[in-house]
């Protein structure tokens, strides 16, 4: 009776699905520019604070397991995040990343057969945790044409004609588009949540990073008195990747975000503990208020820096047109393939790695075919140096007219 | 549609029950003894040389994600730990915890209705990350008449008569009996697998924990030509439980093992890395041999002097009785509640968290009503307090004739 479950056709992660690939290449000695997984720690060491932070508490001895839940003060700290929410300390559970919190989420709400609605293009994760768990996923589409701008009234269609629809997830700021939504646009979301009686969850983990004439918002601050969840986390923000340290935000306390978040916390108690000393650091990374808003400042220049730099290198090229990022670190670049005897947005990606040894990841992975997924965290010279040999292959691959 | 999905009945983990009343408790100010959680390193120190090289980690800037699998050379460190498999590097997958690899088997292996068989009494995670996957526990028992041996006829049985039936799973040294299942025992739980078309699964988290005259003996030893899954992890041998770092071997290179480590590596991808720096540190705590050997001989010494008389205290007891156990660090006595005005063992443990202040494991929450389980490793004087505070509160509480 050996085989392998029907959920685990989901268990699918495509910014990572060259990995075996990518491993030999390397053991026969290639070097490769890896463009696919958006990790600052590997390009902004993580603050010294914050390691020193670390340090401290493994000489302290705090090795041992925390509550389930998480360390109380850095609830605490989360909480005071989100003051303007109302939440307490008890509201927050501290996960391992965010990804932690996400199988949470789909643990506890989806039975098979429920949907949930996700934007489209979409982070990949959202959609396999939901599906491994039997959930549907329904588009909420994003259009290019409108500078990645939501389609709310398809969103509110859409909403209205799916059945057991259980909660809407959105990435604000949006990975892959960049996409930074407002007051309004979350305004707007809030109402589809609350005419179809779901939970909102924003996932606000690239929050700090929104470039100028931007301004985040959270959704705690516009969804109050509907059931809503804020997932988090010390990854980007903070250049802590390696941590695994995110947090879950249930504020409200009507009926069904204080079943969900009991939930969580029962859902925690089965693994026991997140990383314990990296906890400890986070705890200062978040209330070290002056080191933390010198870092994250100079991580944001850079980084919009970096990605303008790259959307205008990007748009300079025949083959590859890109709506410049508003936030987060990715440019999500669509291919002109009708011009290109390369088939699609996955062929490019294996081509790219296997003859130029530039890692990228498909745009298919994200839902949106014929676009690839650029990282725009590496300095200036890695980026322009790969772009420009991206286009040039692509040059090298016009179709024959 | 706002509700709580099915599986989430089986979320839960009794022995972190209680969390919310110890909390009220200590908010008010009270000291509790915690013999609930097998935390080691509350009671030993994380040894010094893998603080060491955690912070050398730290200091050296990694603090980035490692790929999914985990880091390699770890990797090799842990399948070093098997040479007699012959297990390489890439048949191993880095896991936050046990518990996350308990996840990724579950997930990979269960569909709605299989089944799996697992030792009664249970370490109630097992049971947990299995049926909220939709799967159905079957028992195995042990028998506490007969010294907690397995009833190996009836396992037998048992698999014969099971329907769908996907794995077995065994602890070994056990919890919460402290059984080491030698070769034999290993031996004729490996046929019962092959006769039944079964992975077997040998969580060998507290295998360094053995007392004297025992000896334990890795699955992966016995169990060659059968697919078969390894789980351990640095939590319990390395007294290093807030790393989270566990690890699954799966070393044979079957059709149904290739497709169930695959997709393990899968699954990992989907959370992108456990945690980086406690990665390296684990890596220096399984390879300084000599640094290692020390440690896990002294705390193995004084774990088993803690058990030998905190099982020799519970014996003296009119109203309790434990089969002395041969590894692990949990007593696990039955209560005679016929003789006690205390309903049961839920009853018990609440009373005593209550009244004493004393913080125990339910035996329900382990499949063996009416029993105990209380963590060995603090030192003597406290363990010997509270079991006599225990006894005494028994007799308090014995029945009228």
């Amino acid at each position: 009776m050996l085989g392998i479950s029907e959920r685990s056709k989901y268990s699918i992660n495509p910014i990572e699905e060259t990995n075996s690939a990518v491993k030999l290449l390397e053991l026969s000695g290639k070097k490769i520019t890896k463009l696919n997984i958006g990790d600052p720690a590997k390009y902004f060491r993580t603050p010294q604070y914050i390691i020193d932070a670390y340090i401290s508490a493994l000489k302290d001895g705090k090795t041992s397991y925390t509550t389930a839940g998480g360390l109380y003060p850095l609830r605490e700290a989360v909480a005071a995040e989100y003051k303007e929410s109302g939440a307490n300390a008890d509201d927050v559970i501290i996960t391992s990343g965010v990804s932690e919190g996400l199988m949470f989420l789909n643990s506890i709400v989806i039975n098979e057969g429920d949907s949930a609605m996700v934007m489209r293009p979409y982070y990949s994760m959202y959609n396999s945790f939901l599906q491994t768990m039997g959930g549907i996923p329904v588009d909420m589409n994003l259009d290019e044409q409108n500078g990645w701008k939501l389609d709310i009234e398809g969103a509110s269609k859409a909403a209205h004609s799916s059945k057991r629809l259980k909660y809407m997830i959105i990435a604000n700021p949006n990975n892959p588009t960049g996409t930074v939504f407002g007051r309004n646009d979350l305004s707007e979301l809030v109402d589809i949540a609350n005419d179809n009686d779901i939970v909102i969850v924003s996932d606000e983990i690239y929050d700090h990073l929104v470039f100028k004439g931007q301004k985040f918002t959270s959704l705690a601050d516009v969804a109050k008195g509907t059931p809503h969840i804020i997932l988090n986390g010390a990854s980007k923000a903070l250049a802590a990747t390696g941590f695994r340290i995110g947090y879950a935000l249930i504020p409200e306390h009507d009926k069904a975000s204080d079943a969900i978040r009991e939930k969580f916390i029962e859902y925690s108690t089965m693994r026991l503990s997140a990383n314990t000393p990296a906890q400890y650091a986070v705890l200062s990374g978040l209330t070290e208020r002056s080191e933390r808003e010198r870092f994250v400042k100079h991580m944001v220049k850079e980084v919009e820096d970096r990605c303008d730099y790259a959307s205008k290198l990007i748009n300079e090229s025949k083959y590859m047109k890109v709506v410049p990022p508003k936030g987060a670190f990715y440019l999500f670049p669509k291919v002109d393939f009708k011009s290109l005897s390369i088939k699609d947005d996955k062929e490019l990606v294996d081509l790219l790695l296997k003859r130029e040894l530039i890692l990228l990841s498909r745009g298919s992975g994200f839902g949106a075919a014929s676009h690839i997924r650029i990282v725009g965290l590496p300095e200036k010279e890695i980026l322009g140096d790969a772009i420009s040999r991206i286009d040039a292959f692509l040059g090298k691959n016009r179709r024959a007219r």
